[in-house]
C-alpha cells in the first residue's frame, strides 16, 4: 500500500469510524456469539501473498463486528467508561503518523516535554498541590502510564525500595530480604484487585482493610491494624487508598487517613481511576482533599475525560524515590524507560484545547446528572433498592430479594443484548451497577434503560409467582 | 466536535499524514532544540474555553514538529527500528473507533480471540514448536505485551512463583521470603537493561553473564556460574538468553543453553526483540534453534515487522505457569488483565494479510542487504573497522583511533542532523551503531549516510593532524 492508496484508505476508514459512532445505538450492545466463535472463521494461517485491502475490510463486518462489545454504545453501562472523543481520535492519527517514541528526551524531545507541561495543566485543574508539579520549585511531577495498575505497581516498589534504605539505616546488619519479607501494605477490601498483584508481584505482605457502612476506609481501622503488625515484629509501608472503588464507587477517608500514614511513615498511594475527573468540577474536589498527605496521586483520563485508551496520569511528591527505585532518568520518571513512551501526551493536549476546562466540566456533569436520574426511578418504584450512595456517575441497585432473582434479571438483560451491565458484590450481595459511560449517552437512552429493566423485572417476577 | 467536522478533519489528518510521511526525507532527522523548550512556547494552563482546531493544529506545527525525532525517516539509523506501515496505521484508526477494551473475553470477544489466532498464526510463521500455540493439544499460547521489558518481567515472576513453589514442595518449613531471598537469576553481560529492572522489581539476585569474542553466551560460563551459586546455598532459577543483543545485535548459544537450562530446572525465556521478527525467513530460522528447550519466548512486531508500536508477541510453554502466578483468567495471559487489552491484534491482522508473509520476509531480507551493502563499504575503507559481526541490520563499526575521536565524529554528525545514530559499548570502547529502520529507507539513502560520515571523518581528522 503506497501513499496514494492510504489517502484513500484512510479517508474510507474516516468514515467508517465516523459510521460506526453516529449508529452505534442501533446496534445489539452486548455480542451473541459463543466462545471460540472466531477461530473457525478464518484460516489457520497467514495467506503467503498479499491479499486486497476489500477483503480485509469485509472480514472486519463478518468476523470482527458480530463479537464486538460496543464500548462507545449510550447502550453500554458496564464496568466504567473507556473514554473517546474525536479530538482524541484526530491526535491518536497524528501520534501513529510520526510513529515516534519518546523513551528519552534525546528520543523525541518534544514528546517528553509535552508530557510534562500537560501532567502540569492537568494538576492544575485537579488543584493538586504545587508538590507534585513539575513546572514548580517543587520536587514533584506527573507521568503518563498505561493503566492505573501499572501505577499502583509502581508507587508499591517505590515505596518497598524507600523502606528498605530505611529500615537499612537504622540496622545495617539487616538484610534487604529480611526487611522485605517483614513490609506490610494495606488497601481497602474494596480495591480494585490490582493492589493484591502488586503485591504479589513486589513479595510483600498485603493486608486487605475493612471498611465502614459507606464502604469506606477510615483511620481507626487502618491504625489498629497498623498498631498489631508493628507489634508482631512487621513493617508497614504502603497504604493505597482508593477513590471510587470499582464496585460502588466509594471513598476511602483519605483527610484521616492521611495525617495517620504521615506519622506512621507509610507511603500513601491514591488509586482514583475511575473518579479522578471528576476533580475538575469544583463541586466534585472536596473529594480529593487530602492528597495533600499523599505520596502519590493516579488516575485514569482514559476513563471518564474524553482521552482513548491508554492514558493513565501518575503524580508523586518526590520525583527522587520513583528515580531511586528505579534508576531512571531523573526528568522522565518512566517505569519501563526503554521502551515505553508514545505520544500520548498529544491526546491530552487535543482534548483539553478542543473542549476547554468548562467543556470537560460540563461532560462529567452532564454524567452524574443522568445517574442522579436512574437514582430517582430506582427509589421510586419500591420493588428496587440501592445498594450504595449516588456521588458521581454509578448507581448500585437491586430487586430486593435473592441473589438468584437478580442474576436471572442480569442474565435475562445480557441474553437481549439491549442495555450491557455487569454485577458487583457487597457485603456478600448481588447487586446491579449501572453506570453511565457512552460520550453520547442522553436522557433518553437511560430512561429507556430503566423501562427495559422494569419490563424484564415484572416479567420475571410474574413467572416467579405463577410458578409458586 | 461533531461527526460531521469529524469526518472533514479526519480526511485533512490522512492528509497530514501521507504528507509527513511523503515528504519525512527533507527534514532535518534529528531535532535542533534544547532541553526545556517547549514549556515557554505554550501557556502554563489548559484554556478554560473551547479553542479551535485550527488553532491546535498551527501549533502542532509551530510547537511540536521542531522537537521531533524522526523516527520514520530514511535518514535514522538510532537505536532499532520502530516500525510503521500504512495498514499498521489503518487497523489503528479502526482499533481507536471501536473503543473496546479486552480485558477479559467478555469485555470484547473478538479482541480476544483475534490475538489468540493472530498469535498463532505468528507462531507458525517463526516455525515455534507447536507446544507454544494455543490452537494445538498442547498448553501452551501466545499473548501481546506491551513491550518486551514487561514480557521479561512476567516471565521472570512466573519463573519466581514457579522456584517457590517447587523449594517449597520438598523443603515445606522454608519460608517464601527466605527462599526468594536464595533465588538467582542470569542473562548477559550484554543484555537490555530491561532484564537488570526485572530482577530489582522482582527482589532476586541477578548475576551478568559474561560472553565469548562474538558477544555471545555460551553453556560453560553459565555451567560455572550455576555450580558456583548452588555450592553457596543458592537457587538458580532463570536465565533470560537474548537473541540480538542491543549493542550488536549478538546471539546467545541457545542451543547449548537450553539443555543445561533443563537440567538444573531452569526457566529460560528467550529475548529476541529485535531480531525475532527475521526468523520469519527460512534463511534466518537457523538463529532460532534451541527455542525448543525455552520456556517463554518473546520479540517485538513492532520493531521490525511493519506493526506500529506497540506490540510485543510474547509465547509460553505452559499457560499455567503464568496462570499460577498472576491468578489470572485461564485463556487469556494478561499481565494486566483488569485494564489491558487495547485492539492490538488488528494492526496484527491487518499488516499479515495486505503484506503476505512474502511481503514480510522481502522486508526484513532488504533491510539485512542494506546493512551489507554498509558493511561492504566500511570494510573497504582502512581508516573504519567493523567491531561486531553483521547478522541483520546493524552495523557496529568506529573509525581505528580513540575512543574521543569517534565521540568527535558522531558529535558532529547529530549537530548536523542530517543522519542519526547513537553509539554504544562493546569491551570498553565507544562504538558506532548503523541500524537500517525505516520502511523507505533504500540503498541511496545508506550510500549517502556512509558518504556523509566519510566526508565528515575526513574533516576531522584533518583537523587532528593540523591540531598535531
Amino acid at each position: 500500500m503506497d501513499a496514494a492508496e492510504f489517502r484513500r484508505r484512510g479517508k474510507e476508514m474516516v468514515d467508517f469510524v465516523a459510521d460506526y459512532l453516529e449508529n452505534i445505538e442501533h446496534r445489539r450492545v452486548y455480542p451473541d456469539v459463543e466462545p471460540g466463535y472466531l477461530r473457525s472463521m478464518i484460516p489457520s494461517e497467514a495467506p503467503l501473498e498479499p491479499e486486497s485491502y476489500e477483503d480485509v475490510l469485509k472480514d472486519v463486518d463478518r468476523v470482527i463486528m458480530p463479537g464486538i462489545t460496543h464500548w462507545q454504545s449510550p447502550h453500554f453501562h458496564a464496568y466504567f467508561p473507556s473514554a473517546s472523543s474525536y479530538p482524541a481520535l484526530l491526535a491518536d492519527m497524528l501520534c501513529g503518523g510520526l510513529g515516534c517514541i519518546g523513551f528519552t528526551w534525546a528520543a523525541s524531545p518534544a514528546c517528553t516535554e509535552l508530557e510534562t507541561v500537560m501532567l502540569d495543566w492537568l494538576g492544575k485543574m485537579l488543584q493538586l498541590p504545587e508538590d507534585f508539579l513539575a513546572g514548580t520549585k517543587g520536587q514533584g511531577g506527573g507521568v503518563i502510564q498505561g493503566t492505573a495498575s501499572e501505577a499502583t505497581l509502581m508507587a508499591l516498589l517505590a515505596a518497598r525500595c524507600k523502606a528498605v534504605k530505611c529500615v537499612h539505616e537504622s540496622d545495617p546488619q539487616r538484610s534487604e530480604a529480611d526487611i522485605i519479607s517483614k513490609l506490610i501494605a494495606y488497601t481497602s477490601e474494596e480495591a480494585h484487585s490490582s493492589v493484591e498483584r502488586a503485591g504479589l508481584i513486589g513479595g510483600v505482605g498485603i493486608r486487605m482493610v475493612a471498611t465502614d457502612e459507606h464502604f469506606s476506609v477510615r483511620a481507626e481501622t487502618l491504625e489498629k491494624m497498623v498498631a498489631e503488625d508493628k507489634a508482631a515484629g512487621f513493617i508497614p509501608f504502603f497504604f493505597c487508598a482508593t477513590l471510587g472503588t470499582t464496585p460502588s464507587c466509594a471513598f476511602d477517608k483519605i483527610t484521616e487517613l492521611g495525617p495517620l500514614c504521615n506519622a506512621e511513615n507509610i507511603w500513601m498511594h491514591i488509586d482514583a481511576a475511575y473518579a479522578g475527573s471528576s476533580f475538575i468540577c469544583p463541586e466534585f474536589r472536596p473529594l480529593l482533599d487530602g492528597v495533600e498527605f499523599a505520596d502519590s496521586f493516579n488516575f485514569n483520563p482514559h476513563k471518564w475525560l474524553l482521552v482513548n485508551f491508554d492514558c493513565s496520569a501518575m503524580w508523586v511528591k518526590k520525583r527522587t524515590d520513583l528515580i531511586g527505585a528505579f534508576k531512571l532518568d531523573p526528568v522522565y520518571l518512566k517505569y519501563d524507560n526503554q521502551e515505553s513512551g508514545m505520544f500520548r501526551s498529544l491526546k491530552l493536549w487535543f482534548v483539553f484545547r478542543m473542549y476547554g476546562q468548562s467543556g470537560l466540566q460540563a461532560y462529567i456533569r452532564k454524567h452524574v446528572e443522568l445517574a442522579k436520574v436512574f437514582e430517582t426511578m430506582v427509589k421510586k418504584d419500591k420493588r428496587f433498592e440501592i445498594c450504595a450512595e449516588v456521588v458521581l456517575g454509578l448507581v448500585c441497585f437491586r430487586l430486593k430479594g435473592s441473589d438468584e432473582l437478580n442474576e436471572a434479571l442480569l442474565k435475562e438483560m445480557t441474553h437481549l443484548g439491549r442495555i450491557h451491565l455487569v454485577p458487583c458484590k457487597l457485603r456478600g450481595r448481588f447487586v446491579l451497577r449501572f453506570a453511565v459511560c457512552g460520550r453520547t449517552t442522553e436522557l433518553r437512552h437511560v430512561q429507556e434503560a430503566w423501562t427495559h429493566i422494569t419490563e424484564l423485572s415484572s416479567e420475571l417476577l410474574l413467572k416467579k409467582r405463577n410458578e409458586a
